[in-house]
């Protein structure tokens, strides 16, 4: 049972299983990287397939997977491959969370650009994430999957795939 | 002193200490899971201990462990141990980032569901983080602590804990 | 050729390169810390050349190196060196994601405390970074740049940088 905090009723928590892995000699590394040019200026793609073919590559069965876009107005986060949830995220990174508003923002001034809502939405939703591998495959849980999220596209843009692991 | 950018004024930049290990032929992973099962659909937990009994189960004493939440409707994140926070924590995100608000959201129309403001949710807090271990014990901060953020609970949901270290 | 999702137009996926290096009985870690005591109680400071000094003292030709603030109250970051933006962020935070407003909060009148913004800050942003090393350098996209991004200073705070590589 686990502790109650906050005057919550009690939280059952529970040990699953676990498993140690010793390997001897044999860390490895692997990097790859995929180009994304998307049609729209703002896309969300899934690209769980594209880090399964990472960890095929590598060949690590323990460890873990690097997934971060190298641009600063795009992001990568795990949720639902659900297309109606992928437009909920939009309309809500414009209508909450960072509006695209050129006009409002210092930067747009400075720079001749008008993406900095893409910064913010980058910073809001992270630009990267760690996926697990464990028994040679990704350690997802049953909806998790993997997105790349555009948020100035229509121009080719980066994303790192890093395998670290045995 | 460090560069000072955008006009502030001078900030002081120190080195504190370094520490390299060189650990030939013992790098391991090991991996736990943990199911909570919230009382409420909404709860803040601290999650430190079981980070740290998966820390000493892997025996590792310099390296990471990542901690991330299985599930797309659930966070994992470091803050304070402070039951106010936490109370300001689900206001803030009720009031100000994501509210509930069912008939606001596409997915809740598309999947018979009434969660997208969870969705939402753990994309803004993250689902995972990334602990140090250094000399044999979690590597945090004096207020620094683990929490599981449960934002559509009621139901048993998963938490892994991967080490990877020596 | 990607799938497509979400009645979005084709997008162009492309796999730019892969590189895989198995490093026998080298993998090493490499910690150091540094303290940030900013003039202002808002800062955001660059901190690239500092991972790049923890990556050179670690001797990591491939791997990653955790960069993480040790207080709740920071947060680290990637994106733009670009001043306007760093005002754009520190406005947003402020009118938009997080007000200051010291009497909102429960944390506040709990602790005697006026920072609670401050947390929600650091959980908006992240408090910490994973950045990918390969062939000898920080493998950063062209416009990406690391942050330390201060939202209660003007007191001594560490950051912990720790490298994980060959």
């Amino acid at each position: 049972m686990g502790a109650r905090e906050g005057g919550f009723a009690v939280t059952y928590r529970s040990l699953q299983r676990a498993t140690t892995l010793d390997r001897v000699c044999s860390m490895r590394t692997h990097t790859t990287y995929r180009i994304f040019e998307t049609a729209r200026r703002q896309e969300i793609i899934d690209i769980t397939d594209d880090v399964e073919a990472c960890r095929a590559e590598a060949d690590i069965t323990e460890g873990m997977i690097l997934v971060s876009a190298m641009h600063i107005s795009a992001s990568v986060f795990v949720n639902d491959h659900e297309p109606g949830l992928w437009q909920d995220i939009q309309q809500w990174l414009e209508e909450r969370i960072a509006p695209w508003s050129p006009d409002d923002y210092r930067h747009n001034r400075g720079t001749g650009e008008d993406n900095a809502a893409a910064h913010l939405r980058s910073l809001t939703l992270g630009h990267e994430v760690i996926v697990p591998v464990t028994a040679g495959r990704l350690d997802l849980g049953p909806w998790q999957r993997i997105f790349y999220g555009e948020w100035d596209g229509q121009r080719p843009k980066r994303v790192i795939f890093k395998a670290l692991g045995t």
